[in-house]
């Protein structure tokens, strides 16, 4: 099984410092501490390595494992640097977060990626998302952002870590392939102005309908958070409200819903230019 | 407290029947044999009695109350024939299914609706939905049929009881006021083919892009499974086979969010007309 590099230390004892440490990284403090997060599952890990993301460690346990192809992904990761270690079923249902787990739990630094560090093309297209609270609607966001092709993903005043365990899974691995920015909402407004790229805001206020509003050229859709909808200071400074029409019950969409409504409606005219 | 009826019963022992019965009715069988199912929480409930569904029971918990309106649901509650349970905090938690009980638990009884108990206006709007497997995912997508104003929902197949706890959560009571069938799909395909609705299918094999198609007049929006995809029956009996186009990772969009760009696309041409 072990092609490359030594073979993968064992662990077989819940009271192992490894161990107890992977159980702290779902929180926040310890993680921030560490610099890096969880990165749990196939699909996940893959794509991690896939976008060259410098994997420390990765933790298995081949009695989880539910296919084939795992050996060969953790090789792949020891190719490209990480630690293995080996774990057995008790152990690794300890470190697990998911609920069923697959037998592969990585460890990943985190990053940190500045407003100008990203390289727009001259039609920009942007999601912005404004203190999401929900670490799955935050992974999901991220999903749909990546279908519908943006650029980047703002996100402003976070309330969610967007290393959270959750993000990661909800996000299904895409926050290694989409392009992420957390800035503070007053920075990212006046830098998006700075680059000549219209604000369109969902709010069941507005009086326009988003679907009859121009969302081609260089576009940031601007989203509010679940509860609260979008802060005072978005409502005040961007350049276009719009609301999406419902026929149902008030609630019946979600931030994440009237996301990829959003966004799909700015794919379908951009792909008419 | 009680303005209607007499006082509740209360419920101290985890041992209890009726506890023990609720438990139960997570799982299909129990459900399907007594012919009712769960509904848990403020607003699921207060759906199910605004669409004057006849809740036979209702537990409840003060201990577990977010708000200061639950004594006034649980009146409505009675007042509509539902009989009412006090239970203790810790005997809630047992019968309680979500993460974050908000101590309201009723028993509803559950239906059954023909394909022709339907009534259609002359440009039907429907969504088909084929052996969907996840709870989460059914919940979502009724929610997302709401929102777009469909006139049914039509389950073709079902993997997932349309009455497990899971989906009357994701549809945030949703479930009580979309109109909801369940039928094998040459019998739907044969009625909305004597009926004169279209059924537009998306797979991502398709060459035509769903938002190029004309989805006004009477349309029936067919939905594979998270898994497998469309079914052959439905790819081959389908009148217009349609993609989305997706810009990242293969699979970044699910069956609940492919399922909700196509509907609110859908919705935009329709208003037009």
């Amino acid at each position: 099984m072990w092609s490359v590099g030594a073979p993968p230390e064992k662990i077989t004892s819940l009271q192992n410092p490894r161990v107890k440490q992977l159980v702290k990284l779902r929180d926040r403090r310890p993680r921030d501490e560490a610099g890096v997060f969880l990165v749990e599952g196939y699909r996940e890990i893959r794509r991690a390595l896939e976008k060259g993301v410098a994997l420390q460690e990765i933790y298995f346990s081949p009695e989880w494992f539910l296919g084939e192809n795992e050996p060969a992904l953790i090789a792949q990761a020891q190719a490209a640097g990480a630690v293995a270690f080996e774990l057995t079923k008790d152990t690794f249902a300890k470190v697990a977060y998911r609920e069923r787990p697959d037998g592969l739990l990585a460890v990943a630094p985190q990053w940190k990626r500045a407003l100008d560090e990203l390289k727009l093309p001259a039609a920009a297209f942007l999601l912005v998302v404004e203190a999401i609270e929900k670490p799955g609607n935050l992974g999901t966001i991220l999903r749909s952002a990546d279908a519908a092709g943006c650029d980047a993903v703002i996100v402003c005043d976070p309330v969610t870590d967007i290393f959270n365990p959750n993000v990661v899974r909800a996000s299904t691995g895409v926050l290694f392939s989409v392009p992420l920015v957390v800035e503070e909402s007053a920075r990212v407004q006046a830098w998006l102005k700075e680059k000549g790229v219209r604000t369109v805001a969902t709010t069941p206020a507005a009086e326009k309908i988003y679907s009859e509003v121009d969302l081609r050229g260089p576009l940031a859709v601007v989203m509010g958070s679940e509860q609260y909808g979008l802060s005072k200071f978005w409502l005040e400074n961007c350049d276009v409200p719009v609301r999406i029409p419902m026929a149902g019950q008030a609630d019946s969409l979600n931030v994440a819903m009237a996301t990829i409504i959003t966004l799909f409606e700015a794919v379908r005219q951009r792909a008419k230019t």
